[in-house]
């Protein structure tokens, strides 16, 4: 069974503060190293279709950048559940079905 | 109290096929649009400090990635608990606490 | 003496065809093996002051993204020169001295 | 006539004094205001092929992309043309064309 998320926090927590690395945690720069590791992600695509990517090096790759952003919402305090849940609701109003289906335009462009 | 993780999966195929929008998500875009969502979140930083970033942006910012990350994980099948859960196990060997603490050296250069 | 941005150019035309890479290089990979390049250098900066930075490695990743994004104009047949020049006339009209003097806002908020 | 780099660069600094933004221009933040400019240049070509992209917004990104270089570039006091052709002397010997002659794998891994 997998942990849950407020056992991978505790685990990453613990991971950080033997470490001796809540220096370093601020929000800035938790920011930015998510968009690194996003980018190490798309590396893995660079050149290529999706389809011949190497999955196990994306599935590195996406656990790291989902690391930094459960770091970065436990910094602020924040629920990753919470804060999903909430932002598909606005989604849904920047995005209304009858406007955005079947195309990839943007919201501001509907 | 918070959605589960496949609650929010549940609702994001929901929204997704509404708008008949799984002919966009190859895995190469959605690490693609990760990336974008990424960088909005650390313009929310650009040009100040950690602290006077607006937390409610930095807050829809987060979550547009986390949305992302969960959809890119649910493409290939995998749970975002496991594959952070083994990550967690990854990064303790490659950063072992002898070597790292107190340092932001990189592990390939420890 | 420098080389000129034309005579660079001749040298990463001459790179990419020895090597046969001219079938990789559409723009979309250009565009993101630009934005990896860019998450190197921002990697230089990492849990860092600017001043503590490695000048040597910046160097070094500044060049990367330089070269991409030289060789993404070059695809489109664009001189870099103008397309700057164009954009700053374009950049002086969105942050008017009157209203962006002091302040880092972006021009939709000014 | 294209204008030279160095009246681009001058173009800017005054454009940046006249705002007085040198205080914002670390290259920390320079360097992440670039990659914020690289996402808004994958963008251009997010969901779609890299024919389908707008060519006047993929030239508005890049320049912008190309700005904060030259920028990132004055601020270490580095000429571009120089950095540049440094890097490509560099990568032809990480990349020497008897191994890398028609595959797009990474130095490390040929």
């Amino acid at each position: 069974m997998s942990p849950s998320i407020e056992t991978i926090l505790q685990q990453l927590r613990q991971f950080r503060d033997e470490r001796d690395w809540a220096q370093f945690h601020n929000a800035k720069d938790l920011a930015l190293a998510l968009s690194i590791e996003a980018a190490e992600l798309n590396e893995q695509f660079l050149w290529k279709t999706a389809e011949s990517a190497n999955p196990t090096r994306v599935r590195e790759e996406l656990a790291d950048v989902l690391l930094y952003a459960v770091q970065l919402a436990d910094k602020y305090g924040w629920s990753i559940e919470e804060l999903m849940h909430e932002k598909i609701a606005c989604n849904a109003e920047k995005y209304p079905v009858s406007k955005a289906k079947g195309t990839a335009t943007k919201y501001d462009e509907l």
